[in-house]
């Protein structure tokens, strides 16, 4: 599941049109990413700490009427997710995100229950971000508790890992990786996402180790990413991983893919 | 580690060169690949039936005195290998390749230890090529066993699972993938090798399949390519992978290799 990512206030290109309310340029960007093949679209406006309920209740408005897509609603603001999920129409919508702090998770975890929406868990408790294999396992654990505790069905829910950048581990996407695959085979119908951009952070040739890794992260298990669908070399990596991977028999759909121009080399 | 393929007779810019004994051109591909990062440097010459052996001397003459890497001998032909052996020099060379059937493991077997060279070992008995995980691990067994009994070190093993066209597949490359993880676990000093261009035949964007399923590879345990070194993406791909893999602490290689120019992205 491919979550477009360009209707983000913290975008260079996107704040000016965010701030100027310009309903026609973000429509347009909508449009840009389901014609590329994204499945949901991401809204975030969080860069507009006065105002976000209104600015995200106006983004929603404005990409539901866009395109038949459904909408992941990225903020951890209550306000403004408040206003915004009775906009979102009769597509089952997203939140990203909530974590396994307790303030954070007793806050979010009544609007995706009352709305019966997807939600993205962070792997974080109120004791950081953990690192290795068991301390990810751990939080997991727990977030899929307590959310299919509290009447979330498991194939709602996807586990963002949470990626580090490279440069500043030593064991690479490794421990990530494994932990992906270990939580996937204790709770085969959870579902993994995660971002791209941090992995390279500091590195020259970013697209090069977000793609590379797009494609060990796919292999690891991780099924839904939030990512830019008009980036053609990076959808060529998904689609050809997919292929290799065994979900396209007799690669019907990469070839589909290829015919409609939506990857590159 | 990265075996050179550029020096092979079936390769269109290759023949004409390997045709007109021009040691001067065969030297110059030989320097080309040592700058882009091989570790072996591959000679084949197998599409001239009439005269392999005195070629293949011919090109390990050559090679041997242009660069300072060790030689892959790619030929099944005893009398080839025969006379291309002694002049291989100090450093260990690899001979590709042996397999399960009887006769001709039989016929390269005494060459391999004789001249205490690596070898390519390709995952086929006379049965076939063996499809599917239990297939493939069944055939890796024999493999390693009898060479092993033979008194080859298993350092000195590189089991090729002899990649299929993904076209041709409903489960795309996950079998293979799945047998050399399995095959490794059960040897961890065991060396895994492929080439690449089999997995892409008949698919449009063929590079893009390559690379794809080089990252995939290395993820699941090969540690071994044969390969285009002058391909810079595929070597971005090479190198980001090995830093995700957590195989360059603190990115260091791949800066390294950054500031040198081996990759594209």
């Amino acid at each position: 599941m491919i979550i477009g990512e360009l209707i983000n206030s913290s975008r260079k290109a996107m704040r000016p049109l965010i701030e100027a309310w310009d309903s026609a340029a973000v429509a347009a960007v909508a449009k840009l990413q389901a014609a590329a093949g994204a499945d949901y679209i991401d809204i975030n406006c969080g860069s507009f700490t006065n105002d976000e309920p209104k600015r995200l209740a106006w983004l929603t408005e404005t990409v539901r009427q866009s395109v038949e897509l459904p909408l992941c609603l990225d903020t951890p603001n209550v306000e403004a997710l408040k206003v915004a999920l009775p906009l979102v129409g009769e597509r089952q919508a997203m939140i990203n995100s909530i974590t396994a702090e307790k303030e954070r998770f007793a806050a979010i975890l009544p609007l995706v229950t009352a709305y019966n929406t997807k939600v993205i868990a962070l792997c974080m408790s109120d004791e950081g971000i953990p690192v290795g294999v068991e301390g990810r396992i751990k939080v997991a654990d727990q977030l899929i508790n307590d959310l299919t505790g509290a009447g979330v069905a498991i194939d709602d829910i996807y586990i963002d890992p949470l990626v580090q950048p490279l440069a500043t581990t030593n064991e690479g996407a490794l421990p990530l990786l494994n932990s992906v695959s270990a939580i996937k085979n204790k709770y085969p119908q959870v579902h993994f996402v995660c971002g791209l951009s941090n992995i390279s952070f500091g590195l020259p040739k970013r697209k090069l180790i977000n793609r590379t890794f797009l494609v060990q992260a796919a292999f690891a298990g991780i099924d839904s990413f939030i990512l830019d669908p008009t980036d053609k070399q990076l959808m060529g990596a998904l689609f050809a991983g997919e292929a290799l991977l065994g979900h396209d028999a007799f690669c019907g759909r990469y070839l589909a893919q290829y015919r409609k121009g939506l990857f590159d080399e």
